[in-house]
């Protein structure tokens, strides 16, 4: 067992307060990692606010260095640079986990905070922490040239935008349009123009207008305006849609082509399309979440070939009220990322 | 002018009752089919229904021979056996005319009654006629070994199923599932085993199952058998859902596999999804309705290849009133024909 502080809620609307806390002892195929920095993802934002699921540490998209393995380790060393996402279990044994996506894993894939763990039945805390220890199948190799603090967010919102944009085949000359510029949307930017990709984005903030060129969009519609959303009628192929609350579509799939797609990824609740939509143009709508093993490594290294990261804010972990109260009113570009390098000192100093 | 009988409903709730109408005199470009089947669809039934849009003729699925065309006209001659659909006009000029899909034209498709023409702003009178005079771009050739009056159902019901069926790119080995046994569903079997896919039946009607197996299914589930729906959970490709009114699409998605999509094509109205029912498994819910130009002669060429038509039940023009109270009650397999190869003998007698 390894102590370690974490920011922890013990109940609901209970601050988040430093509080000790044990992370077990090494299993055979684990790593131990010291978390260095932490992004803070709006759902740990629904957690928090939720009236179950405590006690509560949040954080499931984490970097850090590797500080010991299990026997059986042989991908991961001391010393090595690694990032974890929402994941650190599954199966290994359904359809979803042997087709790598252990994210949509039949038996329901373990959480990195909120969820149970397959061995011992003890319930996961998240990477507000200054360590986590996991299973080696759901850490990853991250590329030590890219500033750790904002590779964090890549395995979350990182990966959520990226797993859409290549089950569509998103390439070279694919039009695609970003709805919503936030933690999600800025990535989908950024990954989206990477891979070549003719990117608009859709925002209602006339001031992210700007941003959008910086991220590497070649134009910004605002979508209140419908004589703007008119003209681009017909003029998309992908849409990845962050917007996280409930929305009309209709406008989006208006600007579809032919057999043009719609991912919705970032409201979780019903949506409710005109059929008629979907008919006229052949459209599709669609969603998607986290990624599997593949997709998440494959993102990460595509990351460092292209030099991409997300934008962060990096705060340190005493201001991690301040950040959570920032976010829910939206007021970020485009992402937290806790610094926890210093959260053990206090314990250290014990 | 030809002057011909059609089945013409004179205002809201009128019986269809032998009228005599006259046709245009020949364009350049046009076709003088004489009409000698034209299919029952829901769609008659609706616009039988509705407020407005009288006086009607409706019959917007049909087959015949060419009686004569006009001095532009290079592709038909007297005497061809030819089929038309629920389109007769677009603009030619839009992005989907241009791609083939006239069915979606920006400018909206004349449709084959319930139209304007686009020349002189009449409206268009369907095929329960003796005569349909139209456009060349819009008749296809219709293999004449098979039986003309069950190639006629090909032309809605069979385009509205064949577009999503190659859409999705349905080949050997592709899990598809039909959901409902009518006009588009029986349909959607045959060309899909045709196609070489693995096709499942999802019905309410176990008396359907036996159908589903002459049709070419491999096997049928009942699907208000939650035993039996939890069975084929995670195991089709697509999902070609024909059911004509609202229903819950939740079971239907959770039977889809990784990166799945369930085309809704019997039921306009608003659908509503759960976003993570679309999200786990990376889902796509589509639409489709009837189809352009190219697909439809796609159709029927493969339609001819692989002898395959509709199960028809021909009835003779006069006991319309009866096929169309049977089809309202959802009493038939699977689709209605009229017969209407005498409907103008009365007019020679006069």
């Amino acid at each position: 067992m390894t102590s370690t502080i974490a920011l922890l809620s013990a109940g609901p609307g209970e601050p988040l307060e430093p509080t000790t806390i044990e992370r077990r002892a090494l299993r055979a195929d684990d790593v131990d990692v010291r978390v260095t920095f932490c992004g803070v993802c709006h759902s740990d934002l629904h957690a928090l606010g939720a009236e179950t699921g405590f006690p509560l540490v949040p954080g499931h998209e984490f970097v850090g260095e590797v500080v010991a393995v299990g026997e059986d380790v042989t991908a991961f060393s001391v010393g090595d640079a690694v990032a974890v996402g929402n994941i650190v279990d599954s199966c290994g044994e359904c359809r979803m986990c042997l087709a790598g996506q252990e994210n949509f894993c039949e038996s329901f894939p373990t959480l990195t905070y909120g969820g149970t763990d397959r061995v011992d039945g003890s319930p996961t805390l998240g990477a507000y922490s200054g360590r986590y220890v996991v299973q080696q199948r759901f850490v990853y190799h991250r590329p030590d040239k890219l500033d750790p603090a904002a590779v964090a967010p890549l395995m979350c919102a990182g990966i959520t935008v990226w797993e859409p944009l290549r089950a569509a085949s998103v390439g070279p000359g694919t039009r695609v349009g970003v709805v919503g510029l936030g933690g999600l949307g800025h990535l989908a930017v950024r990954l989206a123009s990477a891979l070549g990709a003719d990117v608009t984005v859709f925002t209602t903030t006339p001031a992210k207008a700007a941003d959008a060129a910086a991220l590497g969009a070649r134009a910004a519609v605002i979508s209140t305006d419908a004589d703007a959303m008119a003209a681009e009628r017909g003029h998309f192929d992908v849409l990845i849609d962050t917007v996280a609350v409930d929305h009309d579509l209709a406008p989006y799939l208006g600007v579809l082509d032919l057999d043009g797609i719609l991912y919705s990824i970032g409201y979780l609740g019903p949506v409710t399309v005109q059929t008629l939509d979907l008919l006229v143009g052949r459209k599709r709508l669609g969603s998607a979440g986290s990624g599997g093993h593949r997709h998440t490594q494959e993102l990460l290294d595509f990351c460092g070939e292209h030099g991409i990261v997300a934008d962060v804010e990096v705060v340190p972990a005493g201001d991690v009220a301040v950040a959570l109260d920032r976010l829910a009113r939206n007021d970020v570009r485009y992402r937290f990322v806790l610094d926890l390098r210093d959260i053990d000192e206090a314990l250290s100093g014990n």
